[in-house]
């Protein structure tokens, strides 16, 4: 591989902050977009990140239709409707598009600013989105995925490392934020300089929002930050667990998916909380393959019940930087500031 | 846990850079220390950088007496020698601690500037690096081994993230770099402000180097980039391996260590270029601990042949930002450049 060509940064660092190619783009008062959490990112905090100066991205995740409608019917709410968009799992897409059909069949002013894909081929949607004006953003763990996403005519290009909450790579495979964003932000050099980066995983302050500008991103995509806010739908027993937790306390696993059912492609898994029937089975997993049914009604109990040693809180390693639940403006101001001291702006 | 007190940084951007309490402590120029990294950093390794103006630590690794002697004697050619230190591994020297010893026993001129320590309980080893006035840097990879290093008094805590080439945390125990340095940058904050912390893991251009800044470290240890240079001892093939691959083609496993018969205690393992021989047994790692005779003949005829097919090349993800294998005082100038450039200063 040659030495790509990298962009030259204007000298002062002021103009790092708080202006970027992705605020511009988005109208944006904060180069931050609320990551599209199934079941958490409801139309009230991608409506609340809009309004706040942020793009907000309902999650749409495994595409079911009713939800989806409800929450993005709820997030057009917003003052900034220009600021909403939604995301999607796009294997699952594959079984099931409707939900994603639904929203590039509003009329224009209710259509979403950008739908964002991860986890798959997003190739097969683009014609659809590109036929509505819908900017397409495409999630990524790996620099191998950079040309799919480019085929596909992604104008952002999301780089996620694997202290991401949620599905991400697994150990094998995973690659870290600190190093696949500089380096995807040279392979775009090199490429396709008018696509932009944003960076995930770990964003949860404004020193990991300023590290993000400073590592080569035109902004971030925040997950965890904001899934710990007011207005997330994650239940408040999870959110409280969470803010218990340092750093230290998360893992990845296929644990928590064999438990749910959900039939995840390899090479995905999980990072959440680290609870017990987590630590129980994680040295296991073969084992809770064949025979998950005693483990599952565990689990399962674990829900109802809202017991977080046996039910999952999605979050990333990020959670050591989360000491509260706030609003999500609150949350987004307060990042925003810090980086900018950071940043010297 | 409480919210901890965050130290207020200085609005001008340029107060980061170039000053930094570690560049103070150590009378450098950059505030980069080469990382210990066993048969890599060489006397001429550690004394290159040491006069471009960083910490040179030799590689003592797993304590072998002649080569520490060989080496450290060779390091002392620096212009410098007030910027030599050595580093080792620390379960190590639990078993034999001469080539530790032998440093400590220098005369007043030609004594380490510091001794760093990872893996293992750094406590044991504390008076005697007291008693000569030698500092004591300690490499952590959790935020919960901060006690330790703390109660051993040491003057610099490096954050290692699961990113960095060599050894570190395995998978389900890993920490990112991106999350970990402003984890204990505020628990540093709150516990013990005067002791210094260094980022380490994926620290490879100015980029990285300024975003550890900006994370809240006073510097970066710096591994695979320095063992992508000229004067490292790490073969020339390695060399050329890992300049042709992308920052994906690494992994981490047990798979090197089982094949280099080193007893390395849970829950370290080791990263490295992610190779065939790697790869046919990264899914099956009790198979190969139960029945290594084979593979090992494999991989013995691999480093015997110089063939990296087989042999291990010890790079973490960093490696997609290297590109050559220059000079150290030129790494370690574009590295300066590019940070000061990226913080504006
Ligand atoms: C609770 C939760 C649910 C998530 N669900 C989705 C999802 O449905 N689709 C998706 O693309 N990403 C999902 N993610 C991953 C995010 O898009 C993003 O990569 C991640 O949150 C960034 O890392 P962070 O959590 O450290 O901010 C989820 C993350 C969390 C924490
Ligand atoms: C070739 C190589 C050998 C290493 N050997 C040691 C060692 O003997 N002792 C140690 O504390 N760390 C060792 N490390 C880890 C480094 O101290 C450091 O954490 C790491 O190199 C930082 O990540 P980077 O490689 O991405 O710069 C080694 C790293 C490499 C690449």
């Amino acid at each position: 591989m040659n030495q790509p060509t990298r962009p030259a940064l204007p000298a002062a660092s002021t103009s790092l902050w708080p202006d970027s190619r992705f605020s511009q783009r988005y109208g944006l008062s904060l180069p931050v977009a609320l990551a599209p959490m199934a079941l958490a990112s409801g139309g009230a905090l991608a409506a609340a990140c809009a309004d706040a100066g942020a793009l907000g991205l309902v999650g749409g995740g495994y595409g079911d239709l009713a939800w989806t409608q409800r929450e993005y019917t709820l997030a057009l709410q917003a003052k900034s409707t220009r600021r909403i968009g939604c995301g999607f799992i796009t294997w699952k897409l594959d079984e099931d598009a409707s939900a994603l059909d639904w929203l590039l069949d509003q009329a224009e002013a209710d259509l979403p600013r950008a739908l964002m894909l991860s986890f798959g081929d997003p190739r097969p949607y683009a014609a659809r989105l590109q036929a509505r004006g819908v900017d397409l953003i495409c999630q990524i763990q790996r620099l191998e995925q950079l040309p799919l996403a480019l085929e596909a005519g992604a104008q952002v290009v999301v780089a996620q490392g694997a202290e991401a909450g949620g599905h991400g790579m697994n150990a094998l495979n995973g690659r870290a934020t600190f190093t696949l964003v500089p380096e995807l932000a040279d392979a775009l050099a090199a490429q396709s300089p008018a696509t932009l980066l944003l960076a995930a995983g770990g964003i949860a302050d404004g020193r990991t929002l300023a590290a993000s500008r400073v590592l080569g991103a035109d902004g971030a995509l925040v997950g965890s930050r904001l899934w710990a806010s007011q207005e997330s739908l994650a239940p408040a027993g999870a959110k409280a667990q969470a803010v218990a937790s340092t750093g230290d306390g998360t893992a990845r696993s296929e644990v928590f998916d064999i438990l749910r059912r959900k039939n995840w492609p390899a090479p995905f898994d999980f990072r959440a909380l680290r609870n017990p029937l987590h630590q129980a089975w994680e040295s296991h997993v073969e084992a809770l393959r064949q025979d998950p049914a005693a483990a599952r009604a565990d689990y399962d109990a674990g829900v109802a019940e809202q017991d977080y040693r046996r039910a999952h809180a999605t979050v990333g390693e990020g959670v050591g930087l989360i000491h509260d639940c706030p609003p999500a403006a609150q949350i987004l101001q307060a990042m925003g500031e810090e980086a900018r001291q950071r940043l010297g702006g």
